[in-house]
């Protein structure tokens, strides 16, 4: 029998007085991420049109890669036989798995889902393929990331009280069976997930029987799946003021801006979302007086760059009148430029954060964030859209 | 009246004793080009998936862009309040702009042509648009590249001898007006162009009527339209022996890498294609040994590089099996990582040639060339597919 070691250190270096807001040093064997992070996701094992370099350039630490994508192409014995995720990608920083659950449950086509685990057939070739928490485990190990999630039931939304008590509790011995079915002595660390949908007493709950397993970070689950932002950061607190505070809290696809901010004000560590590159693919640039739509034709013979004083090497180098060119001609090239852009506007956005709490200072920072968005101009072009 | 003087100068170092091949230096404002050289084409104001960077860590000098693109969108007048085709891409290296005349006759419906010039719509929005000798001049002015092209008729393949000749003729008168529409003193030097079909006597013909007007470059057009290899090397060979060897001679839209071999052995400068760009997004990667076809399931667990020893970002850092991986998933990452493999197996072999040349071993070079391609692994593949 194994005894999994997880050779992850998490290290809180200040936490505000007062608030729950916090910065710390997660060491993993691919570099340090300091936290608060953000995890641009890669989910076919690439972070869509960028390479390494310009992963490393916009300044990521760690990238999230999806699991249930890998384990349908090209497969998780492929990647180990290529060296595993890191060498299959180019990528010597951290990387975290989710373990193929949200997915399973948001793409696939559902066969059947009982206490074993869930069969469902593949969005790309149809073909019947069956995960249980000790599936999920076995592929993230062959994956061979710093950190894979446990398998969960993400509870859907709406859902009522009965239900959402189930899923929360098949989430729970799912956790159990996931820690057991470690089979590595120095394998990834393995994070356990909070459900309990919008029933703060049932997040409680969860929170708290989750928190007692050996988990090396607590993540939150089944965010951003279609309620208010009010309801969400309720959720969050309820959570934050539960969990022990020696381990990372990962709030999971959180997700805007605010949401980023917001969680950091709620203790959160660790965010991944697909907002920031999914966006940048549709031509909406953040900024930090709000979105820049870039076919808006006020740009078209704009020399300005996306941000006046932003380090990128998009702004740096084009200006909005070449950009709305390359994206209203469908280039290639859009997609990459326009994904720097908004990487290094959330990567920056999080180092502001981490500087602030370091100088006792985030209640400042919290408020500037929200001053500089009055008067963004395209969000009200946006609306009309 | 303006006085049009070309910035641009030329510099034969070494011409091969008894055959045509030779090197020389292309001194533009925009750093110098190495000759025999090939232009990456960035057909909207971008080399598809790479950014300038991209571009000079390939090798590239000079890269050509299309005025018939850029006439439709985003327009000459947007690049020119946006500081010029160099500005505007990022790119401080050499740019050469066709005149727009064989996508006129290639991509537009064709509405009328004339002594004056020619009708056609858009083939984005149906828009009526007129092009003539004075308006393509007058196009790559606003674009301001360092090399600018007459405006031509590219006569069709086949066609008969009757048509080939009033093309020819067409274009000769074309050349002249493309002279005297010059507006800038210090503008782009212009090149002017050979048509003359597949009839021997009409290339010499315009070879020597082309020739003889003052032009800063001549070039090759009406090639590699569909014609038997054998043929396009003959008439480059008719060209070839008839012009004057102080300018430099560029064989438009050629080629693959038989074609460039041949074109260098037969005197030829420059080069453009968009072969090594297209095949990339394809999947089809360009090695010493010929194709290689990487969505072909062997290379699924394949951990080599595209081609051993090959210097480009592609080859040091990613495996052929998550370049296939990449490809099947049709990750935008694909086409830039295929591209910069490409590109720099096409100005390696410019390079090398260039190289051969200087160390009078250029006869070596072209067998060696020829030598390394039997037993390409993929080809036959390729032909089954």
């Amino acid at each position: 029998m194994v005894v999994p070691r997880s050779t992850l250190t998490f290290t809180v270096l200040v936490r505000v007085g007062g608030g729950r807001a916090r910065t710390a040093v997660l060491k993993t064997a691919h570099g340090q991420v300091q936290t608060p992070a953000f995890m641009p996701v890669g989910t076919q094992g690439s972070v869509k049109a960028l390479g390494p370099d310009d992963l490393r350039a916009v300044g990521a630490e760690m990238v999230l890669a999806n699991t249930y994508h890998l384990l349908l192409r090209p497969g998780p014995e492929t990647v180990q036989k290529l060296g595993g995720l890191n060498k299959f990608m180019g990528w010597d920083g951290a990387i975290l798995t989710d373990s193929g659950g949200y997915q399973v449950f948001s793409l696939a086509e559902l066969r059947r889902l009982d206490e074993e685990g869930v069969t469902f057939r593949s969005h790309i070739d149809g073909s019947e393929i069956f995960l249980s928490p000790e599936k999920a485990v076995a592929a993230q190990e062959a994956l061979n990331p710093d950190i894979m999630m446990a398998f969960d039931e993400c509870t859907p939304y709406p859902a009522g009280r009965d239900e959402t008590l189930a899923s929360a509790e098949l989430t729970y011995r799912w956790a159990k069976r996931c820690l057991a079915a470690r089979s590595k002595e120095n394998g990834p660390a393995l994070f356990g997930i909070i459900q309990g949908g919008m029933y703060a007493d049932l997040r409680r709950t969860a929170a708290a029987q989750i928190a007692e397993l050996d988990f090396a970070g607590l993540a939150v689950g089944g965010l951003a799946v279609g309620e208010e932002p009010a309801r969400r950061r309720e959720m969050i607190d309820v959570v934050s003021e539960i969990v022990p505070r020696d381990r990372p809290l990962y709030l999971m696809g959180l997700g805007t801006p605010e949401d980023l901010v917001e969680g950091i004000a709620r203790g959160a560590d660790l965010f991944d979302c697909v907002l920031p590159t999914r966006n940048a693919r549709n031509g909406q640039l953040f900024t930090r007086a709000g979105r820049l739509v870039i076919k808006n034709q006020r740009y078209r013979e704009d020399d300005r760059p996306v941000e006046e004083g932003c380090p990128c090497y998009t702004c740096r180098r084009f200006s909005r009148g070449y950009l709305r060119h390359l994206f209203m001609s469908k280039e290639i090239l859009s997609y990459r430029l326009n994904t720097i852009h908004n990487l290094t506007y959330y990567l920056s956005l999080m180092r502001r954060a981490r500087e602030a709490v370091l100088h006792g200072r985030f209640r400042d920072f919290y408020d500037e964030f929200y001053n500089a968005r009055v008067g963004r101009e395209d969000d009200a072009d946006d609306q009309q859209q």
